[in-house]
């Protein structure tokens, strides 16, 4: 029986996207190096990813981390999308802001909305 | 080019075990079970699965569902594990008190703490 102390912190964050390219968005390829580069940006480590293509349209990619994991659902349709990041360390200074702009960047979203649990 | 709306709800479920049975927190076959309830409780479908055992100790699985996914990760030394659902459609109704239910059973949790964003 373990103790009932938390000692790790857990967060999770959550990106969404809207106003972004319909395209970009439909592109696994790219959305894959996306969840590389955010977990890099985290400061954390990728172990296994698993990806699937919705028909007509719309990607999924769940990615686990050495620190939990991450994961990309995007709604091409309707230009939106959203990542969470759960993680079980704090991720690197700066990370959210940094997260925002590859997103605006990548996906060319109009916003990108960010909450934290 | 969508539109900015964004027209599904978004929704992640946080649970927080402390006080849990190691050796179950440590049973990849029993973790990857209870995520299929949790998943069949929620109302919704899973589509591929991955999973990871860490060395000494401590489970990883991410599930990809029709409608984002669901994982767990476990603590077992720590008798702590967290479990979270993002979802994109609202699960069935009295799903949270239900997988706390079924939390507390499955890894003879103390307890459970539930958030939501």
């Amino acid at each position: 029986m373990g103790t009932s102390t938390v000692l790790h912190k857990n967060s999770v964050f959550l990106f969404e996207l809207s106003g972004a390219n319909s395209a970009l968005l439909n592109d696994p390829a790219l959305c894959a190096k996306l969840l590389k580069q955010l977990t890099v940006s985290a400061g954390l480590q990728e172990l296994k990813s698993l990806s699937h293509s919705f028909s007509p349209q719309g990607v999924s990619i769940i990615s686990l981390l050495a620190e939990s994991h991450i994961a990309l659902h995007t709604w091409p349709e309707l230009g939106t999308g959203y990542i969470t990041l759960t993680t079980c360390k704090e991720p690197a200074d700066g990370f959210e802001s940094e997260a925002t702009a590859l997103l605006e960047a990548s996906f060319k979203s109009e916003t990108v909305k960010t909450s934290r649990l």
